[in-house]
């Protein structure tokens, strides 16, 4: 089973390496991994989605967060979360078909991002069976290049402390609303 | 100065550490990394930023090449490129202030794919720059939790090869159209 790791890490040269040498080192399968700031500049958060059985991933958890500048790491693969990853895909688009690429865009709510003399780039996001279905749709046209990142994620609802405090005004505004 | 390098590499446990490794030993930082699969299974895609100087990139760009199942390192910097991130924001939303949010993320074209009593998720694309300003103009709410994706880039225009011909029904509706 699939399961989604959320991993906050101290932003320090290093970091990236000792998380991907401990998949490395024990053959675990890292599907994806996408790591970016956070609203906090010395606090990166990775997501990485990896292959496992319940107890394989439990021990996963445990030896990431045994790992010097890991905070802290959550499995929220049970949790009630919105997903989504992006794409970009280069297509083949000679002129007679690009109408049929622009409908195939909308049906998916991509954007066109760039278009040549025989090509589009689209731009979309979804969760992995959506931009998988917009690669098939794409496909017969011919895909010269594809650039995708991994899932990002956040649990729904209202969990997750405030990492930055509202401005006064704004808290103001909110307690007399 | 920034670099963007597109990096094709074999889809095998251990490329990802190797390839953060090489960073992390000669101290060079990452700003941030994105990989994800491509058309072909085999072969996943990674979109490095990197701060160094053309001599210092070039020479990454070399030790890079000369890595197991690195396949083609370009740094398409200088290319006119389209370079996108994916942010996903939990900010703050008291029913009162939740209007004013809603006009913020039309304005940066972001879509609420998450609504409870006081918070929204927002999705947002852009360049790094589109990105840094959503999140700037969502801080003042009160940013719970954010989770950001590396920048993903693609050269404009006709350059690339084609992973996987088209379908032959396509190929000639593109012949006789």
């Amino acid at each position: 089973m699939k399961h989604t790791l959320a991993v906050l890490v101290e932003n320090r040269p290093g970091v990236l390496m000792r998380v991907a040498g401990l998949f490395a080192r024990r053959g675990y399968n890292i599907e994806s991994l996408a790591v970016g700031p956070t609203e906090n500049p010395s606090i990166s958060r990775m997501t990485i989605v990896v292959e496992g059985d319940e107890r394989t991933i439990e021990q996963v958890c445990k030896q990431l967060n045994k790992l010097i500048d890991v905070i802290k790491v959550s499995d929220i693969t049970e949790d009630p979360h919105v997903g989504r990853e992006l794409v970009l895909i280069k297509v083949n688009a000679e002129p007679q078909v690009r109408g049929e690429i622009m409908q195939i865009a909308e049906i998916f709510r991509a954007r066109i991002v760039d278009v040549s003399r025989d090509t589009l780039i689209i731009e979309a996001t979804g969760d992995e069976d959506k931009i998988n279905a917009i690669e098939n749709a794409l496909r017969p046209f011919g895909i010269r290049e594809m650039a995708r990142t991994g899932k990002i994620a956040l649990v729904r609802g209202a969990r997750g402390k405030v990492l930055e405090a509202g401005l006064n005004g704004q808290e103001t505004a909110i307690q007399t609303g």
